[in-house]
């Protein structure tokens, strides 16, 4: 079994010593360097553009601008592509924009032989504009008078509204039950951004008559097709690969600027590279949506919810990118976890705004819908003091619950024992009857909250994934995926599950690390925790036509029929007694060299996914918040998860310690801050707030494993769940240390401050 | 029809633009530069050396001598392995060597932060030895008193003598038959060299667990298999990458210093190159075979040949190499052009000697074959006053021919043709009844001679290749090749070959330019005029696999029976009627996209081939020889070949007037000198003498197609024919010319000055 075992990470050498390559290691003689002009204006035409002066700039090799680039609209989103049109993401894109659309939409590029001249450049190019009133939020882009931002796709700024009904009846009839109790509450949540280390970054240049970009991105192949839209060229003339990355969180799932690398490149024909500034990545890549929700529940005091409604805006900021399927995820978590009696209707519009544009991020609108949900969910048990972990089981989703929605199936869970095991953990029992009591200064409170999550995107998007192996000499494999490696530990696993399929040592699986669509098997990528469960279907799916295509060439070797025999330990055996046939490296030097019958064996394989299911967890910390400062200190937290079978526990760990990093971040203080034009005030790491090594509590965690029988190797979604909970468990803990609901985030002492006035003036009466 | 068509270099753009990236451009960060220490005695063994200074040097980083370098002897012939110990190459070296070979032989190595450090640091090693008295030829090495040189192989230096014998009898018998002609001639070749554009380099790094190293090279996975074997390791933890190359003609396919490299890399742990200097080249990479054959022949007057005896030594130089291969070759070719009609033996020597190690050079022992044995048949037909072609057609190999040494049989033949086609072309009638009664200074002849060529190693070794396939989104191709283009033009051969089975134009063929150990498949590499022949097998069989796969998803995409159904001009179409079914774009979208039905389309198909084919041909060349300077012009000349079906006119043509200019090189000036001490003089290419583009006559060719039945699209070997008969045609037009016979090469004014004596004096009576 090496399924369970803490193999080492297969990248962790190249890592530590500095050897991995990423994609600015990747040097080119000539290579040009640009600097993207960006409006300075959130929403308006550009009706001129002066570039004169940056052309006279010593260095500077060319100016584009947005009267320059071709009309080809093209989507950004990473998602797989549909055939058909009803189904394709929204293409309101263009290289660069003369209709800009947020305060730094790009405008003009300027392309030197060295950044300081591009910068020079950039400085000097003078743009025109006529100006439109900003609308910022979703309720003045629905305004009446409010200028639709892409009149090309959508009449007015609404992306997509989408609404769901499960049950019968008509929900305000509800009203009329006196025995219910009705809970109302609004509940929003901040823009945030990913902070990965390595910025976004393409090198790109001409060989083989293609474009040929590296890119650090989360999907290759989705960037080949999009770039190929972009430039109106055949998907095969492009080329990506995706060396190692320094992370990617989601914003990497979207095309940034490589489709405007490509182009450069087309024009100038030389490389040149699209290095984006943290700034830049601040303003102008992707954030996480803010999402305000409007719910109206009704729940008997028994604690079982009869009906609830969601009601839900997404702030989309100026361009779709991944568009609706963000806003609808958030409502389609707050109908899979809980179960009413009655009825349930779920509406989500997702509205283009004049803010950066929201895209994906980890988690993909959950951590939202959780901080929605749950926030809700404790406010009303705490309305029918019920206590709030009793009121979440007697209403959750059960095994062989069916969304209706989805069809998505519950085919395992162990939700009940996440719960177990955090109350434990955290002393639930005791510290929820000993805390909200107090009345000092100081108060401790333990709160929780919990999740449910999909593994991939069936059936809502397609999933397929191919892998190839290739057995090498010494009876070692290559293992190739279209699948990357983002940190994540996706090759381990990989190299993991071909280890155990096919009963060759760990070590003896190697791992190509880099994707290129020129070579590689194709997959959509690292996105929607589906690579463990899709991709590793392709995986398993190859290794065992791998192992079969072995065992046949050793029964051709050795006359022993292929069904009688096995792979063990690096070796042929019989399957009866185990006995040693021929070694993996005799029968691949055979296999290679025989002068009678070689075969140079591979295998590859496309597994299309046809199955979801669903992982879940829960957070339960405890908080100790200062009334007078408004600051939470996080004293202990904890995240179980049930994932099924866990492949590697060590780097699964990682994923979560990460993850909860994360959520600490979300719930604590990270925000976007702009003036009134628009312009982000905190567009770097000294002013945008995320936590430091220093900021962290210690980071717990436990597993409450089942082997899902729809998984290749029992596996479920582990990537992003585990930044699910944090916020609203740190919430709730709040809400019982200290009475107050606060339902907008972060929880920093600019809110809570205010939101403690009447704590503070009972503590002065006292 | 592709095949046939003058489709341009699929590199061709990146080639000419510059953009084609070969090693050195693949830039690395810190990488270290290396330079060898040479032995100054060209017989030897190293009793001490003082690296102190050496390691004084500022930005030396490493000196590395034979006294630490593992003991694992390797082979480095680019031949397949044999997994038949008794088959496999000669494993005679190391890495650095203490026992010293020739002058030249690599001793120490110096690492350093640059090139010029490395060399300071390489001047200041000093080294101590033991001297032997050096053996430089054949016959001082077979003396009694001769050192062994390579003692742990070989009792003495003969590293393998082979014999052949076809027909009964004895053949001095032969003597006392009286109506037979006996004619004897020794003739000789001298050492010349590949002098590709791109010198040896190598540039290796730590990556993955492995490590990589890119380098010129026409066998990266032969290399890998080599640098496993030098190092000790496993072959799954070296990788091979081979970008562009500046041509090889056999001297890349050795493995000369990337094991050397790979260990440095290995112990220093940071990357490292190592560059071979055109002197270095010259004097430490490898050469083509000196060989001196002593030939005995009985013919009748009516131009029968009876009987044939030959007794070949090949100067193996240092190390073994290609070892015996060449050699046998040589002699082998003697058997296969003509058939006697009583008997033939052969007797071939390959032996250690004190000089550069003498390795594959296109040709593989052919042109030596070629001079020896076509003078030879020039001499045979001049003195039984026969025509020399007339001569030729009645001895040479006839269709159906079956070699008795290696079963190749003769499936196809356009010799005739060829014969014709040069003969008119040349006016041949005409000129040899006109020239050859000049008694002037300045005369003229004509001259012809043929060859046979095998085409791949079958039966002698394996003969194995793999392609591989992927269906892009645009409905085109991915074709990847373990197989290397190394400038003769294979990358567009084999898309003309794909698009031709597939029906996809050949301009939606994309061929990696790149084979990578890691993802490419499996192939042996460029050399014996193998790959359109073999590897063009692997392609078709792909390409089949590939078509088949594509039908079977149409008919599950229209339910239209994949086999009513044929691909042709890019587009899925009824076999009945070619009316249109569904375009290979959409085809390939709905395989990539569809909700349903997912499938990306591969193909990897291993062609095991067990089969041969001789290509034919002859070069016809009319000269000028000024008596008094002892200088050759050539006025005219052509080679008509016949290699079955030509892929590529165009191409075939750059490898003909690439051959022939090669060809002219060895005939004309071309030449090893080296002091007494076993120095070469002429170790640059201001004293080596290459043909510029300003010594070349006019090159014309010819080609006389056929379809052979055992290939993939009727072709047969060209890659090295064309550089076969060029001497021997030039030789003989001499012969023609003068009456003079000269037996060794280079027909240069110090050879032919001497030998024009007696026609100086005959002149000087006039």
């Amino acid at each position: 079994m090496v399924i369970g075992k803490n193999i080492p990470r297969v990248d962790a050498v190249d890592k530590v010593t500095g050897r991995a390559r990423y994609t600015q290691d990747f040097a080119m003689p000539g290579l040009l360097r640009t600097r993207l002009v960006r409006s300075t204006v959130a929403n308006g035409l550009v009706t001129s553009i002066d570039t004169e002066k940056a052309k006279a700039v010593p260095g500077v090799v060319a100016v584009f601008t947005c009267f320059d680039v071709p009309q080809h609209p093209f989507p950004t989103a990473g998602h797989p592509w549909s055939v058909d049109p009803k189904h394709q993401d929204i293409s309101d894109r263009l290289l660069l924009n003369r209709r800009v659309r947020y305060y730094g939409d790009e405008v003009a590029v300027v392309v030197a032989k060295d950044e300081i001249s591009a910068k020079r450049g950039a400085a000097l190019v003078h743009i025109e504009y006529e100006t439109y009133p900003p609308v910022f939020e979703p309720e003045d882009a629905l305004a009446p008078e409010a200028t639709p931002l892409h009149p090309e796709v959508r009449e007015n700024n609404v992306i997509v509204k989408s609404s769901y009904k499960v049950g019968d009846g008509d929900f305000d009839d509800l009203a009329r039950e006196t025995d219910l109790v009705h809970v109302q509450g609004t509940y929003e949540t901040q823009v945030v951004q990913h902070c990965h280390i390595e910025l976004p970054v393409s090198r790109a240049y001409l060989e083989e008559g293609k474009i040929i970009i590296i890119s650090s991105t989360q999907i290759p192949h989705i960037m080949r097709r999009v770039c190929a839209q972009a430039l109106g060229c055949d998907i095969g003339k492009i080329r990506i690969i995706k060396p190692y990355i320094g992370g990617g969180f989601g914003n990497k799932q979207d095309v940034l600027y490589e489709p405007l690398n490509a182009w450069l490149v087309q024009q100038l024909q030389r490389p040149v590279e699209v290095f984006i500034s943290r700034e830049e990545t601040f303003t102008s890549t992707r954030t996480r949506h803010a999402i305000r929700a409007h719910l109206d529940t009704y729940v008997r005091d028994d604690g079982r919810l009869i009906g609830r409604r969601y009601i839900g805006y997404a702030n989309n900021g100026g361009y779709a990118s991944h568009g609706h399927a963000i806003s609808a995820n958030c409502a389609n978590e707050y109908r899979m976890l809980y179960q009413d009696e009655q009825m349930l209707e779920g509406t989500a519009y997702t509205i283009y705004t004049n803010r950066p544009a929201a895209g994906a991020m980890r988690g993909y609108g959950i951590p939202q819908a959780c901080f929605i949900m749950e926030s809700h969910m404790d406010d009303l048990a705490h309305r029918i003091h019920m206590d709030p972990v009793a009121f979440r089981r007697k209403n959750m989703m059960k095994l062989g619950y069916v969304d209706p929605g989805t069809t998505i199936t519950c085919h395992s869970t162990k939700l009940d024992e996440c719960l177990d095991i955090g109350m434990k953990y955290i002393g639930w029992t005791d510290k929820r009857t000993r805390y909200g009591h107090d009345r000092g200064v100081v108060r401790r409170g333990v709160g929780m909250a919990m999740f449910c999550y999909k593994t991939g995107v069936y059936p809502i998007a397609l999933e397929t994934a191919t892998a190839r192996m290739i057995l090498n000499q010494d009876g070692s494999i290559q293992l190739q995926t279209g699948a990357t490696e983002i940190g994540q530990g996706a090759a381990t696993v990989f190299a993991q599950m071909t280890a155990e399929t096919l009963g060759i040592s760990v070590e003896r699986i190697h791992v190509v690390q880099t994707q290129d669509t020129d070579t590689a098997p194709f997959d959509t990528g690292a996105y929607a925790s589906r690579q463990s469960y899709v991709s590793g279907m392709a995986v398993k799916k190859t290794a065992l036509s791998m192992k079969q295509k072995i065992l046949a060439y050793c029964e051709r070797l050795t006359t022993q029929p292929a069904d009688t025999l096995d792979i063990r330990a690096d070796a042929v055996v019989t399957k009866a007694d185990g006995a040693l046939v021929v070694s993996m490296e005799e029968l691949a030097m055979n296999a290679m060299y025989s002068l009678s019958d070689t075969e140079h064996i591979t295998a590859n394989e496309t597994a299309h996914c046809k199955d979801n299911t669903y992982s879940f967890g829960a957070t339960f910390a405890e908080i100790e918040v200062d009334i007078a400062l408004g600051k939470i200190k996080v004293i202990d937290i904890i995240n179980v998860h049930d994932s099924g079978i866990i492949i590697n526990p060590a780097m699964a760990a990682g994923q979560v310690h990460g993850g909860m990093s994360m959520g600490l971040g979300y719930v604590l203080g990270e925000d976007y801050i702009y003036d009134e034009q628009g312009k982000q005030l905190n567009d770097n790491l000294l002013y945008y707030k995320i936590l430091t090594a220093m900021d962290h509590p210690n980071l717990h965690h436990a597993f409450a494993e089942c082997n899902d029988p729809t998984a290749p190797y029992g596996n479920k979604s582990l990537g992003e769940p585990p930044t699910l909970t944090v916020a609203p468990a740190i919430r709730n803990a709040l809400l019982h240390a200290t009475g107050v609901a606060v339902n907008s985030l972060p929880l920093n002492p600019q809110r809570l401050v205010p939101a403690f006035d009447t704590l503070r003036k009972e503590m002065a009466h006292v």
